[in-house]
């Protein structure tokens, strides 16, 4: 179930025939779900509600065939590997991994065993993965450190271009979004043709924010179901209410330069601010930008017979409005579809993150008329 | 008439008694505004309709007592002048001012003559001054260059902490927002007394949109006033619907280091995003947030009997959520404000920007049943 | 006279025809200098030292056809109008200028006069010029804004591709650099022909640095001058021994990329230590950096006709060495030409700049064995 | 051996009594060396050349009393996690590590597992770890990833106060520098009392350089011992020659601002181009300074009892000078310790790293009248 089924259609700009990250031609997404133990938190053995999403940006090995990309810090509190090389070259080089705050670790050096594996030039090399994570603890065993290697080569393996699971699945298996069950939710647009009938995808792994503040297309649904109706699980101890984060990955397939990949990064925190967002101390709001329309890009490469100049295409800078509102629209839409797909789940400690009620929902817009 | 006067509040935290920047104790503004002429352009001699505003961060001398600050970047097709030492060393040392985009410069250089009148100790000096700018073209004859020094002086004199002045004054006299007569707005917050019971302040000069894009509170007032019943004013030719700017000017009492204050100045545009803006292309979204909770900051000083140390401030991180809540309430209430009190206006060659009707934004809300 | 005039040769890359800025093909500057006066400082009379020096990227209005562009900052405490375009886009619109820290405002309003001027088809047009400054208040009467709009176009109509005047000109005419008289100095290198042939061009404006911390090539000739035998003007009132700043434009004709012209000029920076800068606090240490490799470049441009890709080309990332290499060298004997070519200077209140002496120079470096 | 122990002082401040970076108090620097195996190698089996050091900030648990911090890109090709937070609110909050590039992930999350183990509140907890690489590879298999959680578990053993090991040693093992054997280097500076008398430590993880570029204090030492007579690895195939990354970490009991450390980090690069450093594209040349004057910093905590506001002290920025003076001088002092102390070894495949010979070192020097 998605917002759409419901209904709700935020912004004006059409979404691609999944309306996902993958609309994006050669992206390919996969999840390992780890969900294993029910009861009382005992370190190292559960309950656990944790995993893995892998988002493939291209056809290939992104190493052998990088794509131009760029980043955004709306809030720091969090941690998005591999960023110092995105923001100097603006090169993606890697998949991008989701994962819970203590296995990005593990995640990030599973990636690299994993493409030394697929190579077999017998070449020097090294890797800077890009691995993002938000905080699972509320509900799952964190400490007890449940995703492994191979789980990443799992969530590899599952990577297709076919229909993205949403809610409680891969990394997002454990998170909570404006205090009701999140994880990971995509959408996609395309603009205009006279403005180059880009597709832009969004996948956010969910993870943040207030009850009070959440908003569907304006209309204030988080005040509409509040707390005292519908519990939201607390917070960690010593943080505000609402603590979490929010990783964004925005794909799509105009040949951007990196610096305008990372202007588009940037406008996801405000697709964020219409969902409710505020970019909150706690939370680690970090969005990445990834653009597959410059083919043939060199890696890290040099030497006899390596071109020195390589051609590339740019969006003429006038023409990205059409992709920021992209951005914007399908971020709020991915946010939605992360509580629409998601299905109540009760984590460590009998802790309960209840789905976002669709009659609520629906009401709730109705009684606006948005619906 | 202001929003508030319609009944329309946006956000949960109360404002202050001013509803305004100048909540902040200490903080004081003031206007010129220009408006002369009507008819066809003529470079130079007019219609103009521009002027410039000025803040005075504090009492007294902002050189001789800096505030810290930061400032955030959301598009940049703008001027900000300054900002290279509030990066780099998170001091305000000057006045703010704001004008039109071709009278940034004598606005700056005036801000130096007036400050050397007000010194009396001899010394060398020198001066970085703040002044950003957004675009009139559309109504003034903006290559006139109708800004001139004594237009600044008077800006300086008018400043008060008195109720501001909005819509079409001072720097924001030809300015023109979502397709409405646009200009200056300001609107301010009270965070809980258990968060610090701080004040924060916002000022915009806002000229910049799409109609079909305003949302006001989360409804979508623009599509209910399309351009097809109320026209909205040609953006200048070769850039898309909607081109403009908009300079937010942020202020607390709070005692942020110059790090908080750009973490607050980034959520400006958060607020910015519930409006309806995107961060277009061809807008320069610029934020500035500077925080007086400090006090006694050493100037560029040095030498015989200046401290090395000095002791300051900090809003512990965790309750900075409070603060960034505040900015994006306040800087949607003010550019809010600045459409409701500016009125219409006929520019150069008869363009007309104008004014939102307020029976309409209340009809609007109603349908909504925000009022 | 220059630095390879003594036999001084700067690191291994070979420099260009002119060793200067304007090797690179288009680049064409001219000053304007302003010298007039004697005796005691009289605010508004003089005397006067000082002038304006503009660069123009490229053959043509730079805004018809802008260049890539990037920019670094070392340290902020200067002036650079018009970076957030350039750090948004990656845009240089229009020609850049230098100055005095108190006309910054006067030359770039006049920027923009002069290329009204310039344009005959009558659209809508704004710009945001790119000016900087260093401080010449130590020798001039900077307070009597003695740098008119006739003064910006004077130097304008002198830009030629030809042999670039050094030291005591144009901005550079009341500069001081590390203790000695300063000014205007350029350089420039071309890297390998294996690495893509490519000009490097740079121009300084050197107002920086304490006399004991100057080195040339290595050798501390600061220390072997010191200021117990020729005497360094004053740096003013309450700011440390040394203060200054220096803006250093970096010009190429490789097909740069926005972020690619950044990472260059961060390395103006090391090239800047070599010479014995440290980034001081009162520092204003500015890079600018343009590409003019990728020419036809959109402007600010949008409808009907206009083109929604744009083919670019890039150096691929690993032959960026060279070009790194050659900013480094040609910003150390930048610096270094400013301070030979510069002769010695007395300005206000008979304060005196010496130049650095050629014969100690040349003595300096041979007691090195670097001669 | 260090650079000292051979006449070379590097620059005019005083080092502390260690010359290390412990000797700002409370910082421990701990080392795991992982040597093992010779001849041919095989991924998996060895040969070994790596291990970790691990820093910690200041007595007790980072996390409990966390540093103010700032850091710096001069390069981005490189990973140093945990950046994200340190940008945003300046806060170090674990220790930092360094390791091999394909370790950081394993390093990353054992340093949280370590942590956990010291803690016994049984509060909710996350931690964003600081861990940086430089690429080993040329001499050690890699790809075996060889580094486990207890290797992290006994540098953190390791750490103390006492002298720091230096060269071929803990995260520096398998690191070469200038085409000479490198690896961990480190260096202190004491400024003068009246700039407050504060002391300043680095230590470099240093992996980068061509042997032509080496200059020790100006001279160019690595001329004068060409890779023709003395040669030096080859660095991985398709990079340039003199591939690599240099880490430097500096520390300081000034009481900074978090801007202010950033502004400190920058300098490091100041220092590494007058070694010879150029900031390669190949480079990960990421620095970070935290500074341990403040303490008591709030950790990320909130709620019932905890200050909304909290005192600190700042440096007033024009005292910063001796402080960059100071960073500069002991980057370069502590790259050159690491080449002093490092002995010639042989690795994979029987690839031999020489180390800088100390006699053709002091040879070079007193050519120059440096010694």
């Amino acid at each position: 179930m998605r917002a759409r089924d419901l209904g709700i259609c935020i912004g004006s700009l059409p979404p691609g025939p999944l309306n996902a990250i993958n609309d994006v031609a050669g992206v390919r997404v996969g999840h390992e779900t780890i969900v294993r133990g029910d009861g009382p938190l005992v370190v190292g053995q559960g309950p656990v509600r944790t995993g893995v999403t892998v988002i493939q940006p291209r056809a290939g090995l992104t190493r052998d065939e990088p794509c131009f990309a760029g980043c955004h810090r709306l809030n720091g509190n969090g941690e998005l590997t591999g960023l110092e090389w995105i923001r100097e070259a603006g090169m993606l080089t890697t998949p991008i991994a989701l994962t819970n705050t203590h296995s990005v670790g593990t995640v990030r050096d599973a990636l690299i065993a994993a493409e030394l594996d697929a190579r077999t030039d017998g070449e020097d090399y090294w890797a800077l993965p890009v691995v993002g994570e938000t905080y699972d603890g509320v509900l799952s065993d964190i400490n007890g450190f449940h995703v492994w290697p191979e789980h990443l080569r799992a969530a590899l393996s599952d990577a297709s271009g076919g229909a993205v699971l949403e809610g409680a699945v891969g990394g997002g298996t454990g998170m909570i979004c404006h205090g009701f069950k999140g994880g990971i939710g995509t959408a996609s647009r395309i603009v205009p043709q006279a403005a180059g009938g880009y597709v832009v995808g969004v996948l956010v792994q969910a993870n943040y924010g207030r009850r009070d503040r959440l908003r569907v297309d304006g209309v204030p649904v988080g005040d509409s179901i509040p707390t005292s109706e519908v519990p939201a699980p607390a917070t960690p101890a010593r943080t505000p209410p609402g603590a979490g984060s929010i990783i964004v990955v925005v794909a799509t397939d105009a040949p951007l330069l990196p610096g305008q990949c990372a202007r588009l990064a940037q406008r996801a925190g405000l697709g964020l601010a219409r969902a409710g967002g505020t970019g909150d101390d706690s939370s680690g709001d970090l969005f990445l930008c990834f653009a597959t329309g410059n083919g043939g890009l060199p890696r890290t490469d040099y030497g006899a017979g390596k071109p020195v100049e390589v051609p590339v295409s740019m969006v003429a800078n006038p023409y990205l409005g059409g992709l920021f509102e992209a951005v914007i629209e399908a971020t709020e839409e991915a946010i939605l579809n992360a509580l629409v797909a998601a299905t109540t789940m009760t984590g460590r400690d009998g802790i309960v993150a209840h789905a976002l009620d669709h009659d609520r929902l629906v009401a709730a817009m109705r009684a606006a008329h948005r619906l």
